[in-house]
């Protein structure tokens, strides 16, 4: 295993660490328990919105803490749900009065450890709505999940409910906006490599040299099917086709395209991915209106990439064009 | 090899027609010869600020193409200078009464095809100037270059010289502050691993399983030294000692510390990485004024990291602030 870390037992701790001192003007990092949330904490009359999930998914969640999108993120160990405990205080942390949303990807780990906190948050009267993301069309259940897995579709909820917060909306209002983004959004990933989690220190699965896998989850979890190596464009045409047709997406619908990195595939590649989807949404009558491209919820150094395409509304637009000001998105600020 | 590619002679112009269909507000992208543009060139009344090189460094240059940053940038094949003739086609394209100034990193393609351009330009009537980059302290000479190689110091010149520009300055004003930054800018980079140039098809060198390359340049070029792997800790000070003591940068000194990843490094290990860079530079009594972290000149897949250090005056500082609109760098708009 090579990987630019110290002890593995620490590589969350340190990282976080790292990520609090290149971004002190943002966040505060907390570390007993660990949680990270905006340096203004609690914004009063807003609704606090907190995620989280293991660690090894970076830029996700860490990463959209500040104005316009989250208030706090708990990592956990990597690939691992946070414990209660942590959640709990970051939702205290973040509470300014007005309830807290959790955005919960569909781990059932992450679910039970989030209900488990507004649980305990509610008995301290704090009012607490959770939102679960299960957008990956890949597979229905899967090794850490009942049902499907929240991906990609979490960093679009977590921008626009973001955004929908720092207007001033309440709980219940933050909360539907982040369900309909749910609803709205589909994605399928695929990989050309394994990843190696730190503390493990081997691959958990492989992939011959000319193999890929088809619809891989975001720890490595099997996917659909493992094939030979294809063109990007084919590739492309295997994930693109089957999140098309589940919502489905029509002719005339106005579309948010986002190609996002696994963490090891350059941006070259990324460009060369969105080419293609951008060309099948065109045959279709699709209209791209808004897109992202890059590495923003991850799996360590695993090469590979996936699509996510959300319906979008005019409120949708306007919240997702609201200024945000975090480590990995900024615009507008 | 395994990459998400069509056909490996298509890889920039593909890459490059992705980037112009998902950053259409931003850029437009020319083909014959290629070049990206703002999508707004030229400004009239403005420096036009042009840089390039090879691919496979993405985001540099085109996704610093933007208001604020650069008006053109010029892609060549992968790790392969553009010929004069995009250069002059960008240079032309971009010019917008007030001068030119090409930045151009310190490899030997790189440096005479700016300059034929440059001469074809001024035959043209275009007032050109060139700042080199130079900012690599690894080695003095090496595969591409006789003298220092140009690294992540370049993307520091960009921004900087970027507002200059953008805030009305003149040409020489332009240049000037350009030129200032690259004096006081130095880097030293590492990998663990080589990457593979897509019509190659080969990896350029390899690395044992436990073995490193310290002081390696942007195409996988030779550097100080191989060594076994080590703790992030000890990899952080074999490449921050040389930095700090080339300028030399002093106790009292405000710096902006960038640690840039090679590609195929998740951010969890830069920000490992960025906190022992911070811990170092707080022991000397460096003060960090400003920071970035994540992949802005990359080397496709390759696994690894670099430092960049550049020491700070309120002018940089505010010109470092102000607003930028770029695909992979935006704040203020």
């Amino acid at each position: 295993m090579k990987k630019i870390i110290n002890d593995p037992k620490h590589v969350v701790d340190e990282s976080v660490a790292g990520f609090g001192l290149a971004h002190a003007d943002l966040v505060r990092v907390e570390t007993d328990p660990i949680h990270v949330v905006r340096a203004d904490a609690p914004v009063a009359g807003k609704v606090g919105l907190v995620s989280g999930g293991g660690s090894g998914h970076e830029p996700l969640h860490a990463g959209f803490v500040g104005p316009g999108m989250l208030d706090a993120a708990v990592p956990g160990a990597v690939f691992t749900s946070p414990t209660p405990d942590p959640i709990l205080a970051a939702t205290k942390a973040v509470d300014g009065g007005k309830g807290v949303l959790h955005i919960v990807k569909n781990y059932t780990g992450d679910v039970l450890n989030f209900e488990t906190a507004a649980d305990l948050a509610a008995a301290d009267g704090i009012e607490v709505r959770a939102v679960v993301t299960n957008d990956d069309v890949a597979v229905k259940d899967s090794l850490y999940t009942a049902g499907r897995r929240g991906v990609g579709g979490t960093v679009l909820v977590e921008k626009i409910a973001g955004a929908s917060a720092d207007r001033g909306d309440s709980l219940e209002q933050v909360a539907e906006i982040a369900e309909r983004v749910n609803a709205n959004v589909r994605s399928m990933g695929m990989a050309l490599t394994p990843c190696i989690v730190p503390h493990a220190g081997e691959p958990s699965f492989t992939l011959a040299e000319d193999e890929v896998e088809i619809g891989i989850g975001i720890h490595g979890e099997p996917g659909r099917e493992r094939i030979k190596l294809e063109p990007a464009d084919a590739i492309v045409d295997r994930l693109i086709a089957p999140i098309i047709e589940d919502l489905p997406y029509a002719s005339g619908d106005r579309v948010l395209l986002f190609v996002n990195g696994m963490g090891g595939t350059p941006q070259i590649e990324l460009y060369i991915a969105y080419r293609r989807a951008a060309e099948v949404l065109a045959e279709k009558g699709i209209s791209i209106e808004r897109s992202l491209v890059g590495n923003y919820i991850t799996s360590l150094e695993m090469q590979g990439f996936s699509i996510t395409i959300l319906k979008l509304d005019d409120e949708m637009i306007g919240l997702w064009d609201a200024p945000v000001h975090t480590a990995a998105l900024r615009w507008g600020r």
